[in-house]
């Protein structure tokens, strides 16, 4: 049979290819694949090709949110502007502690509605009851980094079967839904487990030849501590535990030293830039300049929705071009371009599918959206860059593709039932609530 | 002739007023006024009005934006991301410089289209060519508090006709359009004025009795500079000009000490707080938390396109609830509810319309907006507040009025030809960039 084929003419594309940055003419696309882009007629490659017309429309690769917690969802907006330790456990862990296999289901539905319908593609997950996300996944159409996430602090018996769970996850999702899922082992941070914890999370990955991810550094009683504890700041503790010996991908990381910060670099760790999360927890701002100076692969990310609290990563992208400048003095620190290359490119290679996302050109995974930009907001029309990370937010995307698959059209999911998901998620809720 | 009146009903009305916070029920306007906002229905008030239902909408006070050039929408993107003289002089003014009065026709036309379809009612505005923006104002139904910026680096004659102009605008505009358009007098900035010409403009404001507005302390740079030629500090040499004799409203305020906090709150000073613009241009972050305790009034601000790039002010309501905790290391600062506030009843203080404007209240002017909360990002339905301040933007802004009048209708502007509007911005941004 032969391969599905769709023709965009006219349109403009912000490719993030450096060989040719804005492209105003036509993307071709087969199967799953790009199979051109460029300003000359396709030619007889769109023989039989379905047909778009994408004037007033400014495509791009889909956004790639490196970390957070779908699930949270149903906790948005539940408490804010409270004292970390309180938050935590007056409010958010109690309910938390409630959540059941239906939760984490209609949470992450909700989640997976928001992400796609502002333009994220892929999407990094850590939590619990896992099965229920990989599912959202595959229904949804997105692309997911998926882990069961294990905090320690708990008897050995229990931390053997978390870490089975997460292995169990691991080996019976990786590579599924045409390759959409991959999986990732996590153990949740140093400060919620135990070194010898950690090496066995390692040497999972190991075993399983996958790639690790944690939370790491978010804030500085949490080094402090990690210091008193165990002699080391965090990123040497994770060094000396080999957590670096696997391609690895390091959430937050806002206070680092130059030699951590040096180490990571040697080691290729990815750093997950949270910039609205950790303005909201006054956990700091994160030495991004530094980072990206280095040759540290930056991507950005939401974290859960209870510490943003929205799942829109134009907000994260903006904010990353916004607070380097305010806060190193510096006007040309993180231009632009490079915010949007945080958002799509080098969250790609934060979540190893350089070779595949972030990008469009011809050979990569047909993973794009298309933003209205006939409004107000993006007139005059100038720089494309400059409005996407300036003036540009979720809500102008018109469409999404994930994996050849129209996903978004015209505003509406086609893989999930928006009316049926926000009443869901309000029940549960509704039941979470009347915990505390 | 009996006054237009409105019901609206099962509403979820975000108030703004204290004494009934959030109100789920109906709110009735009649002429330019609230004529009643509860729980209980409205009873005989509510004959022969338009009915209409409010389900599924969030209503709330229409934001005041208390500091702008609103036709520099024209140079949106034009130049990002540059060190601030090199882009004032290689990029904005040359093309500043060319405006003819059909610039910033098109240019504050084209702000008026995205602030009103972004839930801004009134706004500040500081430029050149005024009678085009007054008459952009009374067209789109808005609310402008509008004043002829004057530069006083040029000659005597040159400053003389500058200020008679600036005169000669106060005089015919103020209270035009039902009372939509007051105006102020203003001197650009203490480093742009010598201090003769901004005395002159206290004077014509005792004159005229009318408000003082000007730029203040923005940068470092341009406080040390103030102490090098005049041996004081902003605050003070405007202080010692009698600027603040007279109500006064200062944009920016970044670099400021306690003293001249003190100074200000002692004399009731407002500040225009310009978190995006700060932040982009690298000029810092305003001591917000500060400003607050000493009971200075804080409204915010988009600035001009140029340095921001959008005038959305649900972006600068979310950075100045993120930004001031992340740098003060604080999570209870700038809460969200002071942040709402920030763009609403501090604003309309800002303005010197708290009688009248930022609240949802009998009595006060009928000037709403309704957010369409059935969306994914609103969901699950918690607090009002977080979600309008953590999740919420301009694009979710359905429905605004002003002065009673419905001047966004389902996205629409009634008052305004958007196609129009953006097709003429696109040609005047076209002449305007060919020369340089």
């Amino acid at each position: 049979m032969a391969m599905k084929k769709r023709w965009i003419e006219n349109g403009t594309f912000v490719t993030m290819d450096e060989t040719q940055p804005v492209v105003k003419g036509h993307l071709v696309l087969e199967g799953d694949r790009i199979a051109y882009i460029g300003e000359a007629h396709p030619g007889a490659l769109v023989d039989g090709a379905d047909r778009m017309n994408g004037s007033g429309l400014v495509f791009m690769p889909g956004l790639i949110n490196t970390h957070g917690h779908a699930a949270m969802t149903l906790l948005r907006g539940v408490a804010d502007d409270m004292v970390l330790q309180e938050w935590l456990t007056t409010k958010i862990w109690p309910m938390e502690g409630r959540y059941t296999a239906q939760d984490v289901r209609w949470g992450t539905s909700l989640a997976a509605l928001e992400m796609l319908k502002s333009g994220t593609t892929s999407f990094v997950d850590m939590y619990d009851h896992m099965d229920e996300v990989a599912q959202v996944v595959e229904a949804s159409g997105m692309r997911g980094v998926l882990m069961r996430g294990a905090i320690g602090l708990c008897p050995e018996d229990v931390q053997r079967e978390k870490l089975a769970e997460a292995v169990q996850f691991a080996r019976s999702w990786h590579g599924k839904a045409n390759g959409r899922i991959t999986t990732v082992m996590s153990p949740h941070a140093p400060y919620t487990c135990p070194p010898g914890f950690i090496e066995q999370f390692v040497q999972a990955a190991h075993d399983l030849d996958l790639p690790l991810h944690t939370h790491m550094s978010e804030t500085a009683a949490e080094v402090e501590r990690n210091v008193r504890e165990y002699g080391l700041r965090p990123v040497e503790h994770l060094e000396k535990l080999g957590f670096f010996s696997r391609p690895s991908l390091v959430a937050h990381a806002v206070h680092l030293t130059d030699d951590e910060i040096a180490l990571l670099a040697q080691r290729g760790v990815g750093v997950a830039h949270n910039p609205a999360s950790n303005l909201k927890l006054a956990s700091g701002v994160a030495r991004v300049p530094a980072l990206l100076a280095a040759g540290v692969t930056v991507g950005l990310a939401t974290d859960g929705a209870a510490s943003n609290n929205n799942l829109d990563m134009f907000d994260e992208i903006r904010l990353a071009a916004l607070i380097h400048k305010g806060v190193s003095g510096d006007p040309t620190a993180v231009p632009a371009l490079e915010a949007l290359r945080m958002g799509t490119v080098y969250g790609a290679k934060a979540i190893w599918q350089q070779d595949r996302l972030g990008m469009l050109k011809a050979g990569m995974k047909a993973d794009f959206i298309a933003l209205d930009f006939e409004q107000p907001h993006f007139c005059p029309h100038t720089d494309p860059v400059s409005h996407l990370v300036y003036a540009g937010n979720g809500r102008d995307v018109r469409h999404v593709w994930v994996d050849g698959e129209q996903v978004v059209d015209n505003r509406r999911c086609t893989g999930l039932d928006e009316e049926k998901i926000r009443a869901e998620a309000q029940h549960c809720y509704e039941r979470l609530i009347s915990a505390i």
